[in-house]
């Protein structure tokens, strides 16, 4: 008999955990990731505010499995599936194309951003998924602080001294907590000509609370956090455009910043709508698979959707992907030794937490609700014990003391390719400005999954 | 009477120290800078090899100067100098041009790498001046590793796992053995279908030994250790071309590689140039300025030169710029005490040290000449020392500990947009292709100074 052979698709949390699981299992395995790294994202809003360095949230996936000698690590993104020859068809970076075979496939290949249609505004206002997001952000964030402090004329400066983000869920509110943090406490005193007092934060969501997906008390009490961070709250707000200078939403008003930052929604990758296609499986009104109580595709046994990926009127956090990946790799190693799991996927609901600036996040544990420095502590425990890997555990604290009892940033480095690559595609012509985006977004997209 | 203004033009090693030097000084004093941040050059090969994070080595410059209450910092680049109206002209991001006016000009925008007219080969081998250059080469590097796991194909695995680095100065020689290290300690067995043990280092110069500042005994040093390390190394070689599949040197032999890297030579940056023309000062053959023995330009007591742009026949270390900036720095404070300094600038040579792997390096102190684990030892006290910022110092350490005590390499990131960038490029018709390139390689000039 040959042995029994394993694909699992992203090296989000879902991947990582069935990957985990996998170990010792009696079957070939083979992780396949676009990036070279595993995403700790809750954090990543940290990497875009100057507190933590990208490797403090992106290990590499290799260091984490080194002592895995069954597996095989694999960089491509996995465009489509063969559900007859049983094989994932991967893309690379050198523009070939390879099959890699399978009998159990886990596909936990996450979630893109979703612009709802609009995907123009990506220009503007980058999103918040994944490191190059992140550095693009960054650079965004502190370069308009310099550039207030060089603007000669006062309604230039307003602009670049406002800041616009689209979307209250936690990126939203912890990034605008964190925006508030550098203008009136880290980068406090270090610009002469820009008042960074004038820091306008304006947060606009079509929703009618913050962080909807937490206990509405919760929200009241975000709410208030930010309130008292002096950040804009704009509820029940629309955005029908986004341009370089500014936002305008429903009913025609414009906030006009040129930071823009959109944190509103996410969409199934394309890989999804390629296996709704080929498997006939339902999809939900965001694109993402329905699939049955074991987390296998509808008539695929061999088939798991995990996390973001998968319909299950749960929310798109960590905890559901590393339970469903671990489900998953569970169901696959019950087979293999003969011993069917016949027990459903449960979630079980170790709570949500955002933190909305130092000293104070929400948290729902179960029926307890945390809120301000106890919220905070809870946060900074649970983020450190799944922090992967001593040494950023270790940093990672470093630079939260800095940051949070001191008030250094010290990641603050705006890369300048990305000020560049921006500045060189408006010398093209539209025509190939348009197919460099182009070229570049289907890339992403493929990247993303 | 008005205050006086100084303008500090560029924050490396020397604009830093004299900006470091005027605190106090009854003066108004300017840093332009294109960059937010200051740049510990000598460490920049470990941001490329993955041990430490590009915040470490690059400290914001506000955060540097936030005590000093005389001093302006502004983003932009210095791109000419108006002797008539004194007033330097800066160029910004947004694409406008500014003036600021000085009574004293201290110049030190160092130098940037030269490709000795082949600038073609810039985008097959970078170079490793900047952060941006750093992440670019990271990218490249652990890139590699990772495509020669997933050929399948033997001589383009070759290829993959083949290095060329031009240049065999303390750059060069220093990428060597960190990559010699990756291959052989920190990836080791981290790759199942790619055999790390056949990866081959090409160090390739036109002169006839490695490191040649320093001493030669030294030199002998060096290239025993790097033969031990396997690096192949080839002097008084002379390339004459690089394309995307390898190198091709005088005598038409090819060395096959993907991943190229120039750390050859540098130049005078295009200020000096224009500084040259407009004062009929002198220029070498590099392009740097023949200064008086007060480092001021011949007929111009308000223009001060210092570090890389000068013509001195000093080596172009950190060394010689902060002390160069410190000294001019003094003379305007001595002009402005009514107490001039007559003493012509001098360099006090505190040595010279390069380090080839873990716990061997080599330093010329003086007379003494270290090498092996004692000029290691020295090595790492003194970058420990110079390195800005206690944060810094702590977390620098910490990455050492983890990357030459363990084999941990947790900055391995290898963000996807230059990757992208490169991709996109290449879907553009020639025509804007090299459009887009020139753009960014004048903005690159011009960022650079």
């Amino acid at each position: 008999m040959t042995e029994h052979r394993v694909v699992v698709v992203g090296a989000g949390f879902g991947g990582l955990f069935a990957t985990k699981t996998l170990r010792r299992v009696p079957a070939r395995v083979t992780l396949i990731n676009p990036t070279n790294y595993h995403l700790f994202e809750p954090l990543l809003y940290q990497v875009a505010t100057g507190i933590l360095s990208e490797g403090e949230v992106a290990p590499p996936i290799r260091e984490i499995f080194k002592a895995h000698d069954n597996l095989d690590v694999q960089l491509g993104w996995v465009t489509d599936v063969d559900l007859v020859a049983r094989e994932v068809l991967v893309s690379g970076f050198d523009g070939r194309e390879r099959r890699v075979p399978y009998d159990s496939l886990i596909i936990a290949a996450g979630a893109q951003n979703s612009y709802f249609g609009n995907e123009a505004f990506a220009e503007h206002a980058p999103s918040l998924k994944n490191i190059d997001d992140a550095l693009e952000v960054r650079s965004r964030i502190f370069h308009a602080f310099e550039m207030a402090e060089i603007a000669d004329d006062e309604d230039e400066r307003r602009r670049w001294l406002t800041f616009a983000i689209v979307g209250a869920g936690p990126t939203g509110v912890e990034l605008a907590g964190q925006i508030a943090e550098l203008a009136q406490r880290a980068l406090k005193g270090q610009y002469h000509h820009a008042d960074l007092g004038q820091t306008r934060i304006v947060l606009m969501d079509a929703v009618d609370r913050v962080l909807p997906a937490f206990d509405p008390e919760l929200s009241a009490s975000a709410l208030k956090t930010l309130k008292k961070l002096k950040v804009e709250v704009r509820l029940g707000t629309r955005v029908v455009d986004v341009d370089e200078a500014g936002v305008t939403v429903a009913g025609g008003e414009r906030v006009e910043a040129y930071t823009k930052i959109w944190a509103a929604g996410v969409k199934a990758p394309s890989l999804a709508t390629r296996l709704a296609a080929a498997t006939g499986a339902p999809a939900d009104r965001a694109g993402r698979i329905v699939v049955e109580p074991d987390l296998t595709v509808p008539g695929h046994p061999e088939i798991f959707v995990v996390g973001d990926m998968a319909a299950q009127n749960l929310p798109g956090v960590a905890q559901v992907a590393m339970q469903g990946g671990r489900y998953a790799a569970q169901v696959i190693k019950g087979r293999l030794a003969g011993k069917p799991v016949t027990k459903p996927f449960t979630y079980f609901d170790k709570g949500n937490m955002a933190t909305i600036s130092r000293f104070s996040a929400v948290a729902n544990v179960g029926k307890l609700h945390l809120s301000g420095l106890l919220g905070w502590l809870g946060w900074i425990g649970v983020h450190l014990f799944y922090l992967i890997g001593f040494k950023n555990k270790v940093t990672t604290l470093m630079h939260w003391v800095v940051s949070f009892l001191g008030r250094g940033r010290s990641e603050r480095i705006s890369t300048s390719q990305q000020i560049h690559a921006r500045n060189a595609l408006h010398h093209l012509s539209t025509d190939d400005h348009h197919r460099a985006v182009g070229v570049v977004q289907q890339l992403q997209d493929g990247r993303t999954q």
